[in-house]
């Protein structure tokens, strides 16, 4: 009998990864191809479909695809539409799923934002196997989140839920590039962590080797590989970052009570840097009733994170029918 | 053929409310014993089921009870236990649904906090008719909350989510009865409004009535009739109040994305003293993909919320089976 895979695909703003995976997690096949070469979206899919089905060609006597997954920025579940998404060449409101249908119109498409996507991919392949109630937090250059509740991914009414990325936690306080000010990712993001290095900076007197580095060379490794070295500005950038992390997520813990909060994207392989202060400034500050009973863990999705997600997202409808 | 009905329990720390309602919020009896009034719950448990039956008596050949539900401090709905409320004289946890069974041994018995309660009575008699994504905030001494995602009450992991109250809105800031600094509770409940009138007193010059009165006789239903006649400290007052919830309401939203947020409780009777700017400081502090898509509504329940909610809370358990 052919065994049964659904197609991921995690499109990012320059590059689209895909990969076929069966039902338990096997990562049978897969190919990838550039994002941004098209300006024309359907010479983009020609492309893909034709790259799709040259890697399906390696595995096809042994595959039936049933379905098909997509990860994309601002992706909407309920629409299945990219909406106004600023690392994409394509402006507007592209509908992509039916775009993908007319390739594969005897399949069932699901898309989703690309923490949404990676969020099912840890309840489908990860850590959160068998959990009902938890949240996964991807700080990458700026935050997503995936929040499920009764063991389903919250989209709230228009499809867009979980931006805990652009809430607010310092009113005033930092530029957003989505025009607020203060946003949650100004802060505990790569791109956050670097603009504490210079806050840390400004503030303490410390001799540190990031005081040699220019803003525009600066990554969050280079601070993360500092501190571990004993670096005091880059120890007070990871305390400082924890502790509005900590703070924030002490505050979704008292709206949906989560079995735990998976951490994950480059800031999160900072590890114990970022973990240790942050369930310690969490507890700080979390109601009583919740305290020493949310685990915050790494996401046990170490790769192809966002194209396991994609194909989750599709495994989970098909099992929802 | 006898009509079917629902027995609704709101208990709160000095009075306990019940009432026979219908799957169509017919309000066909009701009675109320004190709460706070017994040593032993066995006794209150007692007079509870005594009340119960003689007005049950009144309506007994129309009806059939088909099950009842319970709103209470600190409403455990996983378990059906009341744990640790502190504004009831039993300590500990309290297995109540059980101590129900044994008066109704062949009942289906179902309880939570009088927030979410509150919340489940919205969408199955109230205003939320019809939603699946919808917050429901109570604004009275405390703050409560109920989040319905994909038509569910998040109930999250231990059962105890939905506590909006304590989420910090200001690190170090006020000093709140859970043990925390700065929860929202202490800011945009009845008694946070009260706190504010004092911090306006000392901010401002404006000669105001509210200056005649002592912090303990002061009530929010006195700073608003004073907004209302233009005083100005209490218009601040409000104007703070507003600032501080839209600010919180707006993060929730980048959260869940729901259809609309109910506001109930005391303080809501201020109406467009506080509905107006909130909505306003909400707008302003949002993503823009969630501007002008969340209404902000007045609860359409104000008769009896909490039993309401408590007899929905049954009928929306019943009618998942």
């Amino acid at each position: 009998m052919k065994k049964e895979i659904t197609l991921g695909i995690d499109m990012g703003g320059t590059n689209t990864a895909f990969g076929f995976i069966d039902k338990d997690g096997n990562y049978l096949a897969e190919g990838n191809i550039p994002t941004s070469k098209h300006e024309d979206i359907n010479d983009y899919l020609k492309e893909l479909h034709l790259e799709i089905e040259n890697v399906l060609d390696t595995i096809r006597d042994q595959v039936t695809l049933v379905g098909i997954g997509i990860g994309a920025p601002c992706g909407n579940y309920l629409k299945g539409t990219i909406e106004h998404a600023s690392n994409l060449k394509w402006d507007g409101v592209i509908p992509f799923c039916d775009l993908i249908k007319e390739y594969y119109p005897n399949l069932p498409v699901f898309l989703t934002n690309d923490a949404n996507a990676a969020t099912i991919g840890e309840m489908i392949y990860g850590g959160a196997k068998g959990m009902k109630d938890f949240i996964m937090i991807t700080l990458g250059t700026g935050v997503g989140s995936g929040f499920v509740s009764n063991g389903q991914l919250i989209y709230g009414h228009d499809g867009f839920a979980g931006e805990f990325g652009h809430i607010v936690v310092a009113p005033n306080g930092r530029q957003c590039g989505c025009g607020l000010h203060g946003c949650l990712e100004t802060y505990v993001s790569a791109t956050g962590v670097m603009r504490s290095a210079y806050k840390m900076m400004a503030k303490y007197n410390y001799p540190s080797e990031l005081r040699a580095i220019p803003f525009y060379d600066m990554t969050s490794k280079i601070i993360c590989d500092a501190a571990l070295k004993g670096d005091l500005i880059a120890i007070n950038t990871f305390k400082y970052t924890a502790k509005i992390l900590g703070e924030a997520l002490a505050n979704i813990i008292t709206i949906t009570s989560p079995e735990a909060i998976f951490l994950t994207g480059g800031l999160s392989k900072a590890g114990d840097l970022l973990f240790g202060p942050t369930k310690e400034y969490l507890e700080m500050n979390v109601l009583k009733m919740f305290s020493n009973k949310v685990q915050l863990l790494p996401s046990q999705l170490t790769k192809n994170v966002a194209v396991y997600g994609a194909a989750a997202l599709a495994w989970n409808e098909i099992n929802k029918k």
